[in-house]
């Protein structure tokens, strides 16, 4: 087969490396005291690990979700995704049939430049959303 | 098994207690002469007990339920979901897939400080919506 | 308040009650060599644990959480939602907007008579899911 | 304006009509130990009361609403849409986009010859919701 018809050595984000953000992400929270919905996405932003702490908002559990999918397909956090006008995170989220949000708290997960999912996290204010989630693959990374 | 994988002393909202919440809520609306959708929930956001009174818009059926589903899901009124700028509104309800809201009407059910549900009012000014609902949770816990 | 108007002393499953659901049940599927979607939710179907294991199909993830779904609103084996016929599973399915399955995999949390939410599991056979999730379960019940 | 322009002397089922549905199917299901959801819903399939017994199932709420919306738009009982055959009913669910179902538990509430609505009841088995729904209307005509 023709070299250039497959790509070689990717990297995949192993079920216990996705355990580990959310478990790192999970403390992070607890220790801010606010309790957090943290999901892990493969590339396709598809699940691969999630944890709902006690006392985060069931409204929080989709949002997370579509958080984390917006930054692993999008290969952006999600807060930047639409730019920085309200029109242009609407118009996105409505583009994409509610699949992609421009709300922070969804971060990729990069590892030796290859983005390998990302994390996405609600149920705080954005900011803690983004420390939570950063904090998770700061435990990943630093593994 | 462990203390600590399960929760002990919940409460749960009865059929009776519901209904008691939309017949105080009916009764009020009717004293204000303006005709409400009612829907109780549960923590999750399920339907308990709903009422349409006579000139109640069909149109707000689902608004009402949107409302009562943010409240309780989310833990706080629906008019405080998504802050007070209209982009935080659209934005956490497209996030959530239209199943939330920022509008008001909306308002958790909070028994000895556990949210037991939630009720959400639609069809009048979103003022009569909020004065009605918390004359049924009145009735709830005065009953 | 009125006594009727609540129901007392009932239990909710704590977000490391639902680990150690999700844990077990990953131990029992790597030791049967089958990777699995392993979800488990709260008696309102909504998501408390997930992780889908190495190998296992993203084709699956979405069946995982519709069987923890069914389980838990209908309160019982998602197997034995439908009847045993395909029509009656199909019709249910339909009916309940597929948010229902018929499939088995989902099976019910009991703690003190109380369902306290379900665990849903697909990737394997379907023996081979009701086995792991029986795991998870039991691991709860016996920690 | 013309005669022929608009049909007079139309009836239309009230919020209190509605709700002695519910509360004598409640009541019916109550005597026979089988907590249910009942839902009523005017000739549009659009919701004017409902009702979650204690123990019914919250994955029955929304078969009870669409057997409900059922029998009030299609004018005829639920279980006899689609005729007998499994294929029958699946077909009609699926042209119509699951707003309906051919599943037994949706009566039309028939009043001088004019449907008002329907009842939709699920929870029990296929013999005791349709029983349970009769209980309901017979009380309305009773009344």
């Amino acid at each position: 087969m023709d070299d250039s018809f497959v790509s070689r050595n990717q990297l995949r984000l192993t079920c216990k490396g996705a355990h580990v953000v959310v478990h790192a992400a999970e403390k992070h929270a607890a220790a801010m005291s606010v309790p957090q919905c943290i999901a892990v996405v493969d590339p396709g932003g598809h699940l691969l690990a999630f944890s709902r702490m006690d006392g985060a908002r069931i409204g929080s559990i989709e949002i997370a979700l579509t958080k984390a999918r917006t930054a692993a397909t999008r290969l952006q956090r999600s807060g930047d995704v639409g730019g920085t006008s309200d029109s242009g995170k609407v118009s996105i989220a409505l583009a994409s049939q509610l699949n992609l949000t421009g709300m922070a708290g969804g971060i990729p997960i990069v590892v030796e430049g290859q983005v390998l999912g990302a994390v996405g996290v609600s149920s705080g204010k954005a900011e803690q959303d983004v420390e939570v989630g950063e904090a998770g693959i700061a435990a990943l990374l630093d593994g």
